[in-house]
């Protein structure tokens, strides 16, 4: 990327000035912008108020003095054309579209409208859009949905679905995932996939780049950009339309050709990208890939208090191209030691379930055993499945919260020793069904999850998820490895 | 089954008395027992104790005049011989081992000990375990851990894990599983896993039978009885140890030789079992044959808020096995007269996000939508994606919860036409993450999921889970109609 270019995209990404045309009073865009440090820099532009979100509200863009930086476009279809030659009048350097309503809806007239817009842009205004969300920048305070994630991170994403987008930083913002920039391209018409690749590829902010993509109308532009992301940071791509019906499908959303699903497959494997399936596991290897340490091998260790669970566990991690090898005769010995012998497995997996009690006068905590299996020389990674919160509370009653303090203190203590120490990837599973309406057992187990993450390990509510991630933190890490 | 045999099983799910050997103040079995009608049939015995629960505690089972006709065994594992001696002594007819530690922790001397309690036990005594829950049966009131899922319903569990019996209640309450009998069996060194599967295949009571086994000592017989029962009913089936680290754990957990998962998949393909990949995907299969109607082919209809869902759901089927297949003009033109052109996508998968705000003033509602759709040649079933509050709380402030309560009597309303008026199967996804930290969010998502729930729909929190659940209904569907 040329330093020019660059610097119109620091500048899209950080603008001084924003502008929503099409502002009202429950618009996203206003609201989530009235949240940030931008809320003093923003115009409203609507002719139908003359004030909103108490600041006064312009009828056209041509009426704010200086113009804007960054305009949001959120007025009907069949007036965006007018409203962006009036951002052209006025010197706007980004417009972004939000409106839908173009090429997508698959009808003649809609495309012609699209080229009308297009038209009007090109040369004069970066545009990105139609039919997307835009972007989110936490560092400058672009955002377009209220309540996002809006601590600052190292975490890019590219979208060209705006839910997409937004789920990012909702269910980010659950997980623990920080961002640099989020940016949902939509229609493409102008600004494309691998413009914003080339601009977070280097981008000091993004140490890693989440992909969700339809398709492209530029198939060679895109190989070159993303080979070269992927060579510089993890790339992490999920592509939309795989299938035919898929594909159908993709065309209505963003009026993307999909392409065969075999290409893109091959494109992303050259170029060093890890691909996934579906949503979850783009969020879920992400999350991963910006905090977990790279698994030095596949040798996994699963810790675990169910014997059922331990052996699908296992199944699991084989499955998806890892190993759960037997532990060193050390290792066992030494764990013998602090677990007794009954409903327990002391070998890998550790089905273990008495150490998660850590009840006192025991000879041995969980921190002892990971500790312990740290040190295993056919263990590169640990993935620690905590969900022991019912059994404890009707052994203790009230005393169980104390306990499980102590408890979630052993287990963060065990884990940073065995990754800031030893050097193993230590993936955690604390478990919690979406629908449970345990109020109490939530709270414990939320208080868990944020235990683990406020020491930088990242965190799953389902063990397939934890395994997963984990295989992907391989993938990325044996692919560096022999690249 | 011969009647006697089939008479003593239904004595085994129908004690009048139980006793727990080991009980104490917080074993689960006990508190499970106190919470069900057999409260007033119970015997605690532990020589630790003169009362426990507020009734007397007994010293030895020698010690109850008429004796107990199940009786629960939670003592240490070199007690359980003496202990098993007593109750074959007092004419018990069937005794539940919960202890663990023995041959599945592979020690020679354990292995010995659990010889000898088999020999106890042979003919005089049915003896489930060791190393197990035991059974769990609401129309009797034998249960085995405390606030667990106690309406009686028509789900048959047969589970080789403790923790998967455990799970499978438990979540089974969250997602509106019922269940006629749950059976957790250990190590199985008497009752096996074909004795409780005959049962259940002939058991009036039981509509779906899921099944979770890591091995068998009796490959024969297994096979035999899943045959007949996967013939009179549907079967699900999870092999725990597919992989060869995978067996390893399995052996260490309930001493089971797994056998490769090449005989083990040909052997569930030949009795017609539907075999699964992992623990959520049985009990997401379970629930839909608990309660969906069996599709009448591949022809799914899929209605989402997202075109990026959209998208992703259509290639999910599509892997799956299943097709998203356009609609007949007939139903894309009506449709189009009710759903706005910009942002959506008039065909299938419908991407309207406008129906599902259900403002008033506007054409149609996404009962309309459903009703129309029903209609369609193409489509055998539908796969309603629920996840819209966030937008609507945006926009109406207080007044969402009126204008939710009205949204979900609508889209409950159209779904039971779809099934009851139009034969076609409706499978529900109502999203929410699982560590989702808006109480009010929750709230209303879970006001959505019980509104269909009543209705007896099957809910799924995920979207990936709600079409792998369809898949596997029509997998059987499918399998019948070629039988």
């Amino acid at each position: 990327m040329k330093a020019d270019k660059r610097t119109e995209f620091e500048r899209m990404f950080h603008p001084e000035t924003v502008a929503v045309i099409g502002a009202s009073d429950h618009d996203g865009f206003s609201q989530a912008l009235m949240s940030t440090k931008l809320r003093d820099s923003l115009f409203l532009v609507n002719p139908k108020y003359k004030t909103l979100h108490g600041k006064r509200c312009y009828a056209s863009i041509l009426d704010i003095e200086d113009g804007a930086d960054y305009v949001v476009i959120a007025v009907p279809a069949l007036n965006v054309s007018e409203v962006l030659a009036d951002c052209v009048t006025k010197g706007v350097k980004t417009a972004h579209v939000f409106t839908a309503g173009f090429s997508e809806t698959g009808l003649h007239e809609r495309k012609l409208l699209e080229d009308e817009v297009k038209e009007i842009a090109r040369g004069r205004i970066n545009l990105i859009g139609p039919n997307c969300m835009g972007i989110h920048c936490p560092r400058s305070g672009l955002a377009f949905i209220p309540d996002a994630s809006t601590g600052e991170g190292s975490v890019g994403v590219i979208s060209q679905s705006g839910t997409f987008a937004e789920q990012f930083l909702s269910i980010g913002k659950l997980r623990n995932i920080r961002f640099s920039k989020v940016v949902s391209y939509g229609n493409a018409i102008d600004l494309d996939c691998p413009d914003f690749l080339e601009y977070l590829a280097h981008d000091r902010e993004t140490e890693v780049i989440a992909l969700y993509m339809e398709g492209t109308k530029n198939g060679d532009r895109l190989k070159a950009t993303i080979t070269e992301a992927a060579g510089l940071k993890p790339v992490v791509a999920l592509k939309g339309g795989v299938t035919s019906d898929g594909r159908r499908a993709a065309s209505s959303h963003t009026g993307s050709l999909a392409g065969s699903p075999e290409i893109w497959s091959s494109l992303f494997r050259q170029a060093g990208v890890i691909q996934v399936e579906n949503f979850d596991e783009l969020l879920d290897a992400t999350l991963a890939l910006s905090c977990a340490r790279l698994p030095a091998g596949k040798g996994t260790a699963i810790i675990t208090n169910s014997g059922g669970f331990s052996v699908l566990e296992t199944d699991l991690c084989a499955k998806a191209g890892l190993e759960v090898p037997q532990f060193t005769e050390k290792t066992t010995s030494e764990l013998r030691k602090m677990v007794p012998v009954a409903g327990t497995s002391i070998n890998n997996p550790l089905d273990a379930w008495p150490i998660y009690y850590n009840l006192p006068g025991k000879p041995g905590t969980l921190a002892d055993a990971i500790r312990i299996l740290s040190h295993d020389r056919n263990i590169h990674s640990i993935v620690l499945h905590f969900d022991e919160v019912s059994y404890l509370r009707r052994v203790l009653g009230d005393a169980v919260e104390d306990l499980l303090r102590d408890l979630i203190k052993v287990m963060v203590e065990g884990c940073r020793y065995a990754r800031d120490a030893m050097g193993k990837t230590v993936m955690v599973c604390v478990a919690l069904d979406a629908y449970s309406e345990d109020e109490e057992d939530r709270r414990y187990h939320l208080l868990a999850k944020k235990a683990f993450e406020d020491e930088r390990f990242p965190v799953y509510p389902a063990l397939g998820a934890s395994i997963k991630a984990l295989f992907n933190l391989y993938r990325y890490s044996s692919q560096r490895l022999h690249s």
